[in-house]
């Protein structure tokens, strides 16, 4: 890994207060209506005149619309607090940054566990199946009420740059580029495979009641049996071996089966640490979203891709075995194929997927850089490694 | 993969049947005494008047004492099949083949699921925390009642070569050689991990009921999850994309929520099947036991080895990434430190981890010339990939 002398400041852009925006309709892409829907959001730095300095940050599975600063008591920042505020990488000072929690999610916006006009009771399994479609053109109706008409840049990892790719494909002409981080163009099966353990885990607990759980006990032990296992594919083999090897945990009681090895108590850990900020409905709402998802709707990405005036700089990680750079490579090949400003970076880290949430010094490097050349409609292209 | 023309024939053993063999009592390696025990075992072609022509084959974690032949009114031959019978790679015209159940499983030898006889109920979780050094322990057991004073080979994958190294370690002055597959010294924190995540779907499933399940209804949805959660890691993100891509099943009914992609599909399919023929308390102990193995104690291997007059065969595969090749070239690497003669292939094989099962032509390719040597005391070091 290439430490460049890259200039993250340690500047927070302080308090942060999540906001709420409604609208009374969305038209799903199944072609149904639903609503009313409403999108948590947050925005950081200040819209500028022509506004032309605005980002939409675009979350992972378990985000949120709190991505910087702090909230009021609250001694954790924002999930990318990192990447967001003066001198970094989404520089405040320069750029106006929106993030929205997004549809079918369990943070704020409308997902399975708000309550149903109709019934005035949690829609549970009544929310209807939605799309990462669903998700951004939900977004779109916030960027409407916002008036921005052209989005500097639309960017995300994991689920955030499918969401990345799916506003390059629906609304070209409202972004200037898109910066999809550690993700693919579709699942593979694998990945299906992953999310569909994750979702039985969740389903075989008998707390889950076919989605009604709302008026007692939640379905905790299979959340968090799926976060788990989420986990393991977040991590490389080798963060693994360095942050856990084999050593045990000495205060552990040992009886029969106990999680006696230190990697099975971070699991065991963050599993629970799920369950009290997470509604197991929306991981399974998510996760099928996420495995439905064909950024390019069966057709050839190339072909869906051409003539678009969109800059793209795509960011993939060594070590990330659940999101493969091969993924991200699909995507590079697609934009030159189809004459598409890209840059390509495969960022050498051994972080595994979790890499796009650690690795600080390099992504501020490339965002930086890229952000910079488009604010100024400089030319973008090349591929490297760093 | 370079498919060498390799004398596989389709020739079976025909008729097979288990045997059952038991002795009063096993020191296991706590310290404790356990008995009675009971080894399920088969044995295919002749012992010779010098008894210097036999092999144990050793199963993994799902594996039983049937490898090879048929059992009477079955179709489906013994899980290694391929590899063992007339001209095959463990060549029953000229070697006298043992395979035993392991101790602690459920397949005819004494496990969590047998009666206590102090209790005339299952044992369940009374019984002993077991290692994989009780599991070799009870098999030396086994091989002095058939009066076997040296095996020509002992072999396994994955947990089955667990048990090879094993033997070669505890045991080296009654084997020749010994040809560990697919395994590892220890697991790395990822196999814990996983074999944690399958443990905890066994746990929390209600019908569990802390392992006193026997006289009701099994946990057959959590240990369903537990083999699905282990597919996944048995197969490659290629074989996957190979064998299922995105396709989905049409006889799906469409709700939500549906396993509706065939890679879905085939691992419920899987889980379920796995559910009738194996005991979740053995799913539990038998993982553990693996996550604690540790074949060289905490020593360093090379200096367990040293001296040892064993000759190694090591066999690994390129996309197996739950038993990932640099774990069987640290054995090699032991075995070359210490003086021992060792042969390495890493076969070039897209299976992942089941390759063990899959690669038949370069794995009796391997093994056919590995056993002559040994059996005829020639020298067999060498590395090479094919």
């Amino acid at each position: 890994m290439t430490k460049g002398k890259v200039p993250v400041q340690n500047n927070s852009i302080g308090q942060a207060e999540t906001q709420y925006f409604s609208f009374d309709e969305l038209l799903l892409e199944n072609g149904e209506k639903f609503g009313p829907v409403t999108l948590a959001y947050e925005t950081y730095g200040i819209l500028n005149d022509d506004k032309s300095n605005s980002i939409l940050i675009l979350h992972a599975l378990s985000g949120d619309a709190h991505a910087a600063g702090f909230h009021k008591g609250e001694i954790s920042p924002g999930w990318w607090d990192s990447m967001i505020g003066p001198g970094k990488a989404f520089d405040t000072d320069k750029y106006y940054i929106i993030c929205s929690n997004i549809l079918g999610g369990c943070r704020g916006s409308t997902g399975p566990s708000s309550i149903n006009p109709k019934t005035n009771k949690p829609y549970a399994l009544d929310f209807p199946i939605i799309t990462i479609g669903d998700m951004v053109n939900a977004q779109k109706h916030l960027i409407d009420y916002l008036g921005i008409e052209k989005l500097l840049t639309v960017v995300g990892g994991s689920l955030g740059g499918m969401q990345a790719l799916a506003w390059l494909i629906k609304y070209p002409k409202r972004i200037k580029s898109a910066i999809p981080i550690a993700t693919a163009v579709r699942h593979s099966p694998q990945q299906i495979a992953f999310n569909e353990v994750g979702r039985q885990a969740i389903m075989a607990d008998t707390h889950w009641k076919s989605g009604n759980y709302y008026e007692g006990p939640i379905p905790s032990r299979g959340l968090a049996l799926a976060r788990m296992i989420g986990h393991i594919t977040y991590m490389s083999d080798t963060s693994m071996a360095k942050k856990f090897g084999r050593q045990k945990n000495s205060n552990v009681e040992d009886t029969k089966f106990t999680a006696d090895f230190k990697v099975e108590g971070y699991l065991h850990y963050r599993g629970d640490n799920f369950v009290k900020r997470f509604d197991a409905n929306s991981y399974l709402y998510i996760t099928k979203a996420m495995d439905n998802f064909d950024a390019s709707g069966g057709r050839m990405l190339e072909d869906v891709l051409r003539g678009l005036e969109v800059k793209v700089l795509v960011i993939a990680f060594k070590s990330d075995w659940l999101y493969p750079a091969y993924q991200s490579k699909e995507i590079v090949k697609a934009c030159k194929l189809s004459g598409i400003e890209a840059t390509y970076c495969e960022v050498d880290s051994t972080y595994g997927h979790d890499a796009f949430l650690l690795e600080i010094a390099e992504e501020t490097h490339l965002v930086m850089h890229f952000l910079k050349k488009v604010f100024h409609n400089y030319e973008v292209t090349g591929i490297y490694e760093i």
